[in-house]
């Protein structure tokens, strides 16, 4: 059973940052200290929190007595070490440094995950201490327990994530008001949602970093970031939004990490980040505003999705305190949580091999015969044609028949592997009836 | 480290019941055992299934010669023992039996855990054994583990579900397809949804076991199927399917379980299973078929959604094995999962405390005035209205003025305690403007 908590030493717990996420979780610390206690079977003692400047001003939750600069000497005191200072440097180090002197962590770190997972993991397993991170993808959705620990009894087959909420907030509101990617980008960061500088939202280093971790998971392979192929959402258009609509899709942007093989038939890992159409009957394509989702297939368990809240301070310190939970109790109680699992060792095969589909529009010459050309170009290199729409591109243009005749032609293949696919489009784009490729976007979550 | 599983004895493993789950977790016991072995860090021995009937024809994947009648001594020789049989006894005494012989065990048997949980989480705790159910609440979803151990830190304050594919299925195609209960029950039966006898679904008795457990997790509170308001779904019809997608909404068997308070302010849990409206904008309005999800609205959390094949013997079997591997890594690593948490203990109160909204369809005389006595009866009980919709209930009937002409009356309220609305509802019952109550349904998710 559980000990009560008086019966023995407190456990001592540091937080490194006190950011947004770090103040909610002093917060968490301090006024559910009691339930935590029951939960724990021990009181947490929180004995500082370290900080760059300890003369900033901050909220009042934070007793200004506990903060520190010198972390260092603080993850040596402490049984339990929060990160949320996020970046590489100093969290890195410090957080070796606390594993070193036996402390179990919790990290809220993507990016250092996605590039020093495997040298943190050997440390904690090392020194027998805890490593948790489920703060680190997809904020307070639990995921990374789920695919630790719950399926650990089958075999994922794919997982589709949209793991950033800045990007989906900006393309839901593209796809419902009708904005452009600016407007829309600049909406979100009037309300606290996109950076200042968006790069890392909106080019896709922040999902390819969750990306990375969540394919390691579910793969028992490690996947660093540099494994991530990665497109942002800078080229998405309020003209593409508006035809995947028409199509009957949206636009998301999307982290897939799946099994797959290469053309010798080698199995291997599939990783990539890039905006793409889903039908609009997928579980996905209803995830709305800066909410994310992760949606699973697994071979036994079918389909699953988890949805919720992937950022904000107050989402994020509920993942980490669970995790500080889990980390604390077995410290009272004994026993270790999951360890690294790369057993698998799987090779992360280039996005060349993946089978996926696109959907590509065209300008064309508006006469008879267009649409057959273009399919014999399709067939030839062995990519075979699930829809077609054709139709006038602009309003007042020439009429049919005049040499100068335009018509818009959207294609939406079946599956094939992205280079035919993207080898297929080159030649399509040289035909002489082809005025210009307007847009490429595969289709996926079929 | 996860030690290599060459390094260490087997770990002994024993299956009780081999019906449809039982079968497909004794073909990824076989099929999966060396990916189950890197996993757990040690191999996993089948050593015996336990049947009632020995003789009957099975799925080759058994082996015959680990058949048994005898549950008991089967037990005896295992580390780990899977129930997957179903019903109270012999269920309960054969997990008992094992828990004494130190066995760590695995459940998915929802009505044992509902009725007898609390005996089994102290035997458990007694042996220092786990005692692990993931497969007993919406089926392949990881939702037992996200809620007992990803929100540990958190505070719950609702759980909505989506807990029985069977009443999900019948009730979407009523609503996709316009069919009557009956003929969507007896759809659902050919398609093997339903059972012969659709009672356990249709009455809410599978819900409200799930609903007794689900509640007890979030609440750290004991909450039996003793406990929990039970409605099925056997007065739903064709016609209310259609009133609540006029009115924007769709009709779900929820599950619900909250924090409440009583008339005195003492707080307490509320727990109950009715058939509800559902804005077609919340989350859960879109899940489709047979699945499940479960809505968690969490204090830091905010809100989260899991999403899956809620039955079925091969999504069934994944939450088994993932239990199995976390139950039997503690047996090589040391440590224990958690463990039964009820230390809040809080007072399961009548659902007549709940606060809710109704939407209440009447037939009523078709005369200026009407509207204002039944809405002058709803404000005298501090009843608000937040939407009325008023129309001709039968075309070709006698036109308005006619002493016997009737309008339909579809009023939804806003939150009120549920035994404000029932008396409301009555009194409305019986104005003499009023002919008839059509129906009442409660309005969630809000």
């Amino acid at each position: 059973m559980v000990p009560s908590p008086d019966s023995r030493p407190p456990l001592r717990v540091a937080v490194l940052g006190c950011g947004v996420v770090g103040t909610e979780v002093v917060r968490l610390l301090t006024t559910q200290a009691d339930d935590l206690a029951a939960r724990v079977g021990a009181h947490l003692d929180l004995v500082g929190v370290a900080v760059r400047d300890v003369d900033v001003e901050r909220d009042p939750v934070v007793d200004r007595a506990l903060l520190t600069a010198d972390g260092t000497a603080l993850v040596e005191k402490a049984d339990v070490v929060v990160e949320v200072m996020g970046g590489i440097e100093p969290a890195r180090s410090l957080l070796l440094h606390a594993i070193e002197h036996g402390a179990s962590v919790v990290t809220a770190n993507k990016a250092l995950l996605a590039q020093h997972g495997p040298t943190l993991y050997a440390a904690a397993d090392e020194a027998g201490v805890d490593l948790y991170f489920e703060a680190a993808v997809a904020g307070a959705i639990p995921i990374v327990r789920p695919v630790r620990e719950s399926l650990a009894g089958d075999h994922v087959r794919r997982v589709l994530g949209i793991v950033n909420g800045t990007t989906n907030y900006v393309l839901d509101r593209m796809t419902s008001e009708g904005l452009d990617l600016d407007q829309a980008v600049k909406e979100a960061q009037a309300l606290g949602y996109a950076e200042a500088d968006p790069t890392a939202d909106v080019e896709g280093y922040d999902a390819a970093a969750k990306a990375a971790i969540l394919a390691s998971l579910a793969f028992h392979t490690r996947v660093s970031l540099d494994d991530v192929h990665r497109e942002g959402i800078t080229a998405v258009t309020a003209d593409d939004v508006e035809w995947a609509a028409r199509t009957g899709h949206v636009i998301k942007l999307l982290a897939i990490a799946e099994r797959g093989e290469d053309a010798d038939g080698t199995a291997g890992v599939l990783v990539r980040v890039h905006p793409a159409l889903l039908p609009q009957a997928h579980p996905l394509a209803g995830v709305r505003g800066a909410f994310n989702a992760v949606f699973v297939e697994a071979e036994s368990a079918g389909e699953l999705m988890f949805y919720g809240r992937g950022a904000g301070g107050v989402p994020t310190a509920s993942a980490v305190l669970g995790d500080v939970v889990s980390v604390a109790r077995h410290r009272v109680l004994g026993g270790r949580g999951p360890v690294e699992s790369s057993y698998a060792d799987l090779p992360v095969l280039p996005t060349a091999v993946a089978r996926t589909r696109y959907q590509v529009r065209l300008e064309v010459a508006d006469r008879p015969g267009v649409l057959a050309q273009v399919a014999a170009e399709l067939a030839s290199r062995g990519v075979s044609i699930e829809a077609v729409r054709q139709s006038p591109s602009v309003e007042g243009a020439p009429a049919r028949g005049d040499a100068s005749a335009v018509a818009h032609l959207v294609i939406t293949t079946h599956t094939a592997p992205d280079a035919s696919l993207r080898a297929t489009v080159d030649a399509v784009a040289g035909l002489d009836v082809v005025r210009s490729v307007v847009s490429v976007l595969r289709v996926e979550g079929i």
